[in-house]
């Protein structure tokens, strides 16, 4: 027999998905745009972003009334707080989408520097990242999200491999810098939205494992091994 | 007459307190660390860093305790609410100081490429607006809230003048190529800092002013003006 909280919970998860689904679009459509070089696509980011905006805020007041109404106990509780710490993860994706095209707006005024591989590469790991993050939540799958935390070391490679590539450029010819300083930026704002993916998969395992796993995966990073910083 | 939950609430507030002054000490010891080329510095952020992260979990699981038993209504439980997401910020802040020390250990292992005055300057600002996005919460003062979200464009500025001047010495001198990407890469993170506290900022204001006004201040921002992105 299904309870209201239980059509509650059903109608935030809907929003939830929709709000990933729109997230993981925006970095989609921003690395199109960079790669294809069809600056039109700038508006589909930009109007992606505002709806991933709505959403967060009508996420969080139906959590809100959520928890005023039905004040759910143990794990239903600590689902939709979790419901709420996630919306800012994917609230963020969508600024970070933005800040691609900030720099992708640029980029389109110059010739291009190379071909882009690895930018699309990482824009898909960090895309499926994200969809998993939110599919994990749903089902309270740890080992999913645990899986997708993992991740973010081969996105964080990726980035670093870009980043020497550019380097190398800059150095054989100082009239790239420019260019590949604002592609060293695009794989920055993609490794974040890594990051943010894993913060999602680090509160699913927080939410169905407890207090004592939360910063375990990266506690006491190694110095210098990888970026430690999560957001 | 002082009701438990005040007692609760008290708790909860100094908590956030002392989490938010550990956040601010570790931009301080990080950018100190970079400036006056002290590396045993280091080790104080990493350990400050991991006081954050279970001060993290200690707020979020006082926050739940207070949904559970003493189910929180209206402006409590905004107020409720609006913690566990300042917290994610608090932690993310606390991550960015450890960026900045792992390419400061990169920094100091080479000559320094010039004596650092905006990047302290920035790193001011940046702890100035934490501590006051604090200040706003705990006072439930949304002109000061609204104050912090204002500042983060003197961030971005600076963020956006020290971008130049390196880009200057790069062009002019290849070999300054690494270091004045790793200082690029300081500036990106301290400006990543003030976004957190604009984000509480922003936190502050949909908590006092209710659902109509988050995202306004971003809504529709130029198109590279300014980085729209928050996170």
């Amino acid at each position: 027999m299904e309870r209201p909280f239980d059509e509650d919970l059903k109608i935030l998860k809907e929003k939830l998905l929709e709000m990933a689904s729109l997230a993981e679009e925006s970095i989609a459509m921003a690395v199109r745009c960079l790669k294809e070089r069809r600056g039109e696509l700038a508006s589909v980011v930009l109007k992606g972003e505002e709806k991933i905006n709505h959403l967060e805020i009508e996420i969080d007041e139906l959590c809100m009334r959520l928890l005023a109404l039905r004040q759910p106990m143990a794990t239903d509780l600590r689902f939709v707080t979790s419901a709420m710490k996630i919306t800012s993860d994917l609230e963020r994706i969508g600024d970070q989408s933005v800040n691609i095209i900030e720099r992708t707006v640029d980029l389109l005024k110059v010739p291009q520097l190379k071909p882009l591989i690895d930018i699309p590469r990482m824009a898909d790991l960090a895309q499926n990242m994200v969809r998993d993050s939110i599919s994990a939540f749903i089902n309270r799958d740890d080992c999913l999200a645990r899986d997708v935390c993992e991740r973010d070391d081969q996105v964080d490679q990726l980035n670093h491999q870009i980043f020497r590539e550019l380097l190398t450029y800059m150095m054989q010819d100082a009239t790239t810098i420019t260019r590949a300083v604002d592609l060293i930026l695009v794989g920055r704002h993609l490794e974040r939205i890594a990051d943010h993916a894993t913060n999602i998969g680090e509160d699913v395992i927080y939410m169905v494992r407890g207090k004592t796993i939360k910063h375990h995966i990266e506690a006491n990073p190694p110095l210098g091994a990888k970026p430690a910083g999560k957001s």
